[in-house]
């Protein structure tokens, strides 16, 4: 009789399937107001290493990190009209405090354009205060009709960058730079995920932006999920806010500005992209453990060489976790590292002491096969590369052999509806057939040009749209 | 003529010297809602280092960080009567959400016990699973009725501890373990804050609690500010929350708990313990900028030295920012980076580039000379070490000088009003003479014992309350 599988398996149900594996790789919980979560242990390390990564990048970008209250009072909302029709519906909003009722109702921040915005009109005076360039790791609630663990959540954690510049075009290239120096080289190189780089439709840009850049990764049901964007918010805020400097030239101007933000989404994509029937996979450059190492047995001399073992790896610079909890069952303690998708499992028993050797099981290409325990050192760094290339290649596969090149609206919305991409020039689609495709559920994910780059405007020639089904 | 001092000298107004330390110094502004801040980057980059630097002892303590929702059902904070006794006056209340009235009023979390033992109870079953060692990095809101930016704000940022132990021993000395290893090391040997480790009495414990273990530090002008607390919490939450597991015995028991926090009011006891009629005065260990290299005007072969040094001196390990802002005046500059606190300033003009030297100017123990470029990075290490311990040294010095023995209610209270501490017997003070300090503003902020270790309990022979004004 064949093992009843640990989780439900991709094919039969996929949404299933990723629910299943949060819960039995304990990356999270629901909490108990409808929407929200509980990232545990595990699934808050993933959270952390992405901090990590992204932090340094934001930080080679230019950018400083500081902190704007959660509350904000109502009226900041409404100084950008698209803004606030945006994100009206979604908010969450605190009437009593204190043990009183308050005179304003203050919202919980669901992003912070508003109060950012208007402690940069108390900042900028003069040419020499831009640009500037800051960032904010932070909670947000977006009232969500529809939530989804780490996809679609009531609170996220994020990152939201905000910016001013003296000129169009330093805003224009700040928002380019972030999409490609921060996002997707971190999305690309670390998470190991195929992103497609592209701008959004005026449909899809965000309340208040006169661009959206976007990442786009195919999942693995073919379904698309936004990943990170940036945005260019030309001089709407800075009209809403009054920020304005005083040129070289002597002269009053307003700021040009961006926004760009990535969430614990990104947790989401990588189970969704990496994911496979036996669990998660996590990429070894963002994995919070990479390599495990398991004793078997709890013998002392079992013990000494799993503990020994262990220090010369993580003195090698791998990070390395011990598994010693040999009261556990071992089979049940396999399975566990294999649905939380650590690269890497060494296994030392009583047997292998005496050959100075260990088993060594690899979650992402499988296999297992016995090595001397003295080669491990030497060995991992170059096999934790190969599973991070091949992640890569994988996702990388999935999205090109599951995207079509079509020339109709009813063969877009087809390819979508079957599980994949379909690229359709824009100027065959347009806003009347992004409206036809979005009453069958499917969107226009980003606009690219013919030979993969951003293009500068919509109607730029050539402009390819991509569409797909997305979370 | 004298020069108008910067800030409002600490002798004439100590509270205005403070606020005016914090807008100059660039550190943090007032929020829009009443009680919340802005941390700006200088100030959040204090806190982002005192993150880093926790967060480490913690995780070398054991604990693993999570995160758990902001927003918490209104009959979770009901469930401890202590707890909810102490904090529903401070609760703020989202009643309305995603454009309706909420069925069920949701709360901000104003601390995390509740929502945190609720799933505590979902996840211990077995004495396998404990401890249980989490800790989490948030924002939490508590209705303040008179807010002091740092000190005591609306919204707040803090770590908040949260574990479950088998036996009432394990988590008492662990409680003990975060007090000591994590917080007095890091206030002590980072922060180089001279804090006193002690037990606070019934009346100043945490709702909820047992036993608090506090650190409290003596502020330039000789209040007392608690700066992170560690909590035993007995069983109260256990049987609120019904956390029971399966013992090695088969028996089913209840936890034993501790909770323990630090917050963003750090930054506040770091500005009054340090700071100066001149500005802050940062811990080299702590200093997000150690050393600040000034560019005293803009021609290329300065600039070009200002680099090659910083560069050296970034390679040598320090923390090093390049002040090339020559289109503002030098003087301006020189004050800034005095308010900021930056420990080591190096300034480098034309004159400098023939004698291959550069101004040496030190912060904390004042003083300016010229010094050999390339002396910089073998001698910068060791003054900054002096730096350090000096800032502690100093910091000892003003407890020990303001700190009275005394053996009355009424000396006890004229001590404190006189801007100092006072010891005085518990068996002396008692409850009674707490209570009758608390009317004129006094209060006991901890017991210790006579050796000035922590007492076991507030009747051992030898208790010694310290009593203060504080913030």
């Amino acid at each position: 009789m064949a093992k009843a599988p640990v989780l439900t398996p991709q094919a039969d149900d996929f949404p299933r399937w990723y629910q299943d594996l949060i819960n039995k790789a304990e990356l999270a919980d629901n909490g108990p107001v409808r929407g929200t979560m509980v990232m545990r242990p595990y699934g808050y390390g993933l959270w952390e290493r992405m901090q990590e990564e992204l932090d340094a990048r934001i930080k080679e970008a230019g950018a400083s990190n500081a902190y704007f209250p959660l509350l904000i009072p109502q009226s900041y909302l409404t100084r950008e009209a698209e803004h606030v029709e945006g994100f009206a519906p979604e908010l969450a909003v605190v009437t009593r405090a204190g043990g009183k009722v308050l005179d304003e109702p203050v919202v919980v921040r669901p992003t912070s354009e508003t109060i950012v915005n208007e402690y940069f009109s108390r900042w900028v005076r003069s040419y020499r205060d831009l640009p500037l360039l800051i960032n904010q790791w932070a909670n947000v609630v977006r009232w969500e009709m529809r939530p989804r663990i780490f996809l679609r959540t009531t609170e996220f954690l994020w990152q939201e960058g905000h910016t001013a510049h003296a000129t169009s075009k330093d805003a224009r290239d700040y928002a380019a730079r972030i999409h490609r120096d921060v996002y997707a080289d971190f999305m690309t190189d670390v998470l190991a995920i195929d992103v497609v780089l592209g701008r959004k439709t005026a449909r899809e840009r965000f309340a208040g932006a006169v661009n959206t850049l976007t990442l786009e990764g195919m999942m693995g049901d073919g379904k698309a999920l936004q990943l990170g964007t940036s945005h260019e918010l030309g001089q709407n805020f800075a009209k809403a806010f009054h920020i304005r400097y005083l040129s070289k030239e002597g002269t009053e101007e307003l700021v040009w500005q961006t926004s760009w933000g990535a969430s614990t989404r990104m947790v989401g994509g990588l189970i969704m992209t990496h994911g496979d029937d036996n669990g998660l996979r996590v990429p070894p450059r963002l994995a919070p453990v990479q390599v495990v190492v398991l004793a078997i047995k709890g013998d002392e001399a079992v013990l000494a060489q799993v503990r020994e073992t262990a220090g010369r790896l993580g003195a090698a610079g791998l990070r390395v976790l011990v598994d010693d909890r040999t009261d556990t069952p071992f089979g049940r303690r396999v399975v566990d590292w294999e649905l939380k998708g650590v690269p890497v499992r060494i296994e030392i028993g009583p047997r292998d002491l005496e050959t100075g050797t260990a088993m060594l099981a690899r979650r992402i290409p499988g296999g297992k096969e016995p090595v001397a325990v003295d080669a491990l050192a030497g060995l991992l760094p170059t096999l934790l590369e190969e599973d991070q290339a091949l992640l890569l290649r994988q996702s990388r596969d999935r999205r090109v052999s599951r995207t079509s090149e079509v020339s109709s609206v009813a063969e877009a919305a087809e390819a979508a509806g079957a599980g994949g991409w379909a690229r359709i020039p824009w100027a065959t689609l347009g806003p009347g057939g992004e409206a036809a495709l979005a009453e069958r559920g499917v969107s226009v994910r980003c606009l690219v040009a013919e030979d993969g780059s951003v293009p500068e405007s919509d109607d730029a020639p050539g402009t390819v749209a991509v569409v797909a089904r997305a979370y």
